[in-house]
């Protein structure tokens, strides 16, 4: 049974531990920390968790009952406890974006080339997605030949909150495409571009710009346009289309009952994320601790995939300014993050 | 320019006259009869045909100006029309049902066979539909090998008329598959068997059961079973599923625009048959006309197809009464018919 | 942590151990048996379960670490251990079908009223089937009325194995079809018939006839037809499709990647039932084990759907001397089964 | 009977003297003109066409059986030939593009602007697709509210010939959707931009680079994608999604049969471009002979659709140059041809 420290219990944190308690093998809670104690206290108390509320961050990671640490707290309070756990020699399983800033990506993969060992796993969960999976494995495969062109859809039906920002479409949206292209394409991004169609006159929410359109260049040439909108009105909709030079692969429709009614051949469509990623979010836990308990390195998202993620975000963020593409740039990737 | 004379001056005669006039080529009507003279002018005057009004059926198949002739009379007024334009070896293109008897089909094949040439066609025409065409055609490729077992539905929004009764269900609608089942399966009807599932509650026609089953074995061995809905109030929709020994093909969905709206991907579904045939209506026409022109004898549903659906839409008639499968039975098929 | 008393360690015993130790919550093997005692070694050695070999299927359920009983043993073996489960008082989980006699499954079904108390699930897994159990609410939401009519398509690939025999496809495949067509139609079996369409000629099996059509109607009148196909060559495909009053509603198409290709738009077909069904075994385990857990009666299938799959099937088996619909006859349902 | 005089008697001019002579109605040929007159026999020959071989397209226009001209010949003589019409005050029906440059374009305006009459229709069959009439009809309905963004696939199985050049995947395949794009959003171009993404190296065509992206921005900010591909080995296939404020339209898949065989759900995807728009082509050659036979100036495509494709297929070879965003410049749209 391996031990987990949770840090920070907020929503995602909930998923996290529903899946350990009730979804999950080979593992249990057994230190938690908020900053705000009753945050933790509640959690405990939720799931019935046999797990202590620790002080600090800190004691969980060095509690000598915790094999491995799970990092839920704010996305700017992810780096302090992913270098302490690095140190520590604890594997880390931290929720996306890894870090908010592209030296702190620097120095944990740093950490981890120093200690000659990968610790991390970030929470990019539609790697474990059924449906990419065979996705990558079509690709891989040489089916529909070299990967030429790609065309997603991020669609939600309402945005998720009246706080979402312009910049949220790319750091909390785009951000889960900023992982998953560049792993379907076998490739390294070149540049990253930002335009704002006609704007959804519908949208409530001023402080947002929406839809936007986020064009990304690999450096073997490919290119592939992210739609993003979050006034969908009609669902919530995760699409991926891979042009190769010899054919398509891409997503299907997600299964839900074929029904005639009202005129109407259909099937319905979700309202929000909450169906589509449940078994990704088990999967990618599920291994990290499988392989945490079988002493190897997480075999998921790496730091460096973090690394990635972060400049990605950052240019396109940048890119929002005058919408013209922005090159990105990255160090060498470290011998450690080769395959 | 072919000469057309026309029997019958109803709802079926409008959609054939105003394919000739609007759609085909290298026909012209003219000769119009009808019982109710009026009824003649009027389709006369609304498509400006210049087409005399005769005074009887005889009256327009003798005349010079008359060419072929296309029977749209009452169902149980075929018989005449078409017997007379046999003997006057003019071709005569007639709306199914061919007669209201067995008796009469008989005399329309025995006086095809002794003229030693087909001069009828009858309007079942589904056979030049471009899917079934295609279903027709994948069949006979052998791609889904020898064809075991089928599934139709023939479902209606709502029933035609008030007046449309149990037996209509049969010889109105069923009549359609009692053509193309066989020729799809290259084979012979065996016997056939209608019952009533559990009835519709939302139906309004008192004198209609519906929904209704038919039951069709053919000679080799393969079953059909065929769905009736009069009161499927999603929409028109006819669908033909053929499972072979190596795989199944089936009619497609009909295309209507893919939407994404209020929770749903969907596409519309037709509220009526006017859309569904409309093509293959004016390919029958056509085709008849064509060969017509050329002295051929017409390619489409043969008088002995006519006699095979009427003899086993009498018997699926029959069987309503106690819900058994019922033989059926025909004569030795003449050699004018084989292929 | 639930004890679970294994009986049988064969191919179905082996999916449910590994599920229960790599998947399912809250339950732990401590009792296996096998009448060749090399299998259930076999089996506690591959899952490195920490049970014990006994040497009866008694021995099992009267074990004081035995909380619940597990039967996987041979069809005819079932009846034996479920009683003695009874009478002990211990849940019982038996894989379909109960036992294969009606005798049986009344004493059982007697066992539980005179014990006041139902123990036994039987394992009819599509219940659990999230896309049976979304047809299921989508009929019970009144959407599309009253079930009317329904066709089923249970098409295997090949044969499972060249001594499957022209009986094994009423009660190896229909068998869940016989299960899950009263439970989705809300209704009681009138009669079952079975009829042979024109045979394959790829069939390799000569003690095997196939395909075959099952004929079932309902007391309230629904008519569903099930085509049971073992040599479709082209896939595996459970389909099930329900003709309501006011629309239909059926089964979608297995989620496989979209694929462009070779001049096709195509999805992949499975090769046999070992992927269809993967989330329904684990699902009907763990939702024993969570009701047992929580000191209550299973709340899958019954003893009397047992029963009811028994009779069904021994009807269908015997139709398929006549080829006649047969009566199918159950005695007063006890108050024990009413929900 | 209209007359119609035809100049130019290559492939295309073939395609529009079938659709005359076999499916449409209320037309003749009466003149034909090729500056190879053996090309213009074999045409009247093949077709047994009862009309002139003119000796040139001036004799053409100004005979008096002529009562309105089609102009099918080599894509940079089409100007005078319009222009001579549209003096004639004949109706003149010309091939895409209108011209080869843009002053032409200019020119044609400015004489029927003169006239204070629309004469000429360039043939973009698309818009009298029936599936581009759906969408157009469903966006202008508002049911997805107003467009926003747009992506289409314009995809050859294999380039048309091994002369297609870089250019002609411009000005040959994107003029259509040059035309189609502003008409579907009832927006105007601002700029378009066109990119080559990795290459694909299956494509045997050394001079033409392949795919390519075109990027168009419109007036009110709509931002459509279109993905040009020659080799996409799988089919042909022409797509456009159109994504509103509150929903999707989007073209369906084209129908063929639906087939389950060797471990696939399909259908087909045609080869080429020659079953897509058999229909569209019909329609819209009709439909400009039953306005002019009505007396009325054409209703299709106008000299000022045909002079923006021009102006935007030339920006959009400019843009390949650089693969950067060129602006698209029109002067002031005259009145005659406001809506």
């Amino acid at each position: 049974m391996l031990n987990l420290g949770l840090i920070g219990c907020g929503s995602i944190a909930g998923t996290h531990v529903d899946n350990i308690v009730n979804h999950l093998k080979g593992a249990q809670v057994t230190e938690v920390f908020d900053v705000v104690r009753e945050a933790a206290e509640a959690l405990v108390s939720k799931y019935g968790l046999s797990a202590k509320v620790a002080t600090s961050a800190s004691q969980v990671i060095q509690a000598e009952d915790v094999d491995a640490v799970v990092v839920c707290s704010r996305n700017d309070t992810h780096f302090e406890p992913i270098m302490e756990a690095i140190k520590a020699h604890k594997p880390v399983f931290t929720e996306k974006p890894m870090t908010t800033s592209q030296k702190e990506c620097q120095k944990i993969v740093d950490a981890e080339v120093q200690a000659g060992q990968r610790f991390v796993q970030v929470g990019f969960m539609r790697r474990y997605d059924p449906y990419y999976q065979q996705l990558k494995k079509t690709i891989d495969s040489g089916l529909i030949g070299a990967p030429l062109m790609g065309y997603c859809r991020h669609f939600a039906t309402v945005p998720p909150t009246e706080y979402f920002t312009t910049e949220n479409l790319i750091d909390d949206s785009f951000v889960h495409e900023s992982d998953i292209l560049h792993w379907l394409f076998n490739d390294e991004y070149k540049s990253v571009q930002v335009q704002f169609p006609r704007q959804n006159s519908t949208n409530q929410n001023e402080g947002m710009r929406d839809p936007q359109i986020v064009t990304v260049k690999m450096k073997q040439g490919a290119i592939v346009n992210v739609y993003l909108d979050m006034n969908s009105h009609y669902g919530y909709e995760i699409k991926c289309q891979v042009v190769g030079e010899k054919g398509i692969a891409q997503l299907p429709e997600i299964n839900n009952l074929d029904l005639h009614a009202d005129r109407k051949v259909y099937h319905e469509v979700d309202y929000d994320w909450s169906n589509r990623f449940t078994e990704a979010y088990q999967l990618e836990l599920q291994d990290f601790i499988d392989q945490v308990a079988a002493n190897k390195s997480p075999a998921g998202p790496t730091a460096w995939d973090g690394y990635i993620a972060n400049v990605t975000v950052d240019r396109a963020i940048q890119s929002q300014k005058t919408e013209e593409p922005l090159t990105v740039e990255l160090p060498q990737k470290p011998a450690l993050y080769q395959k």
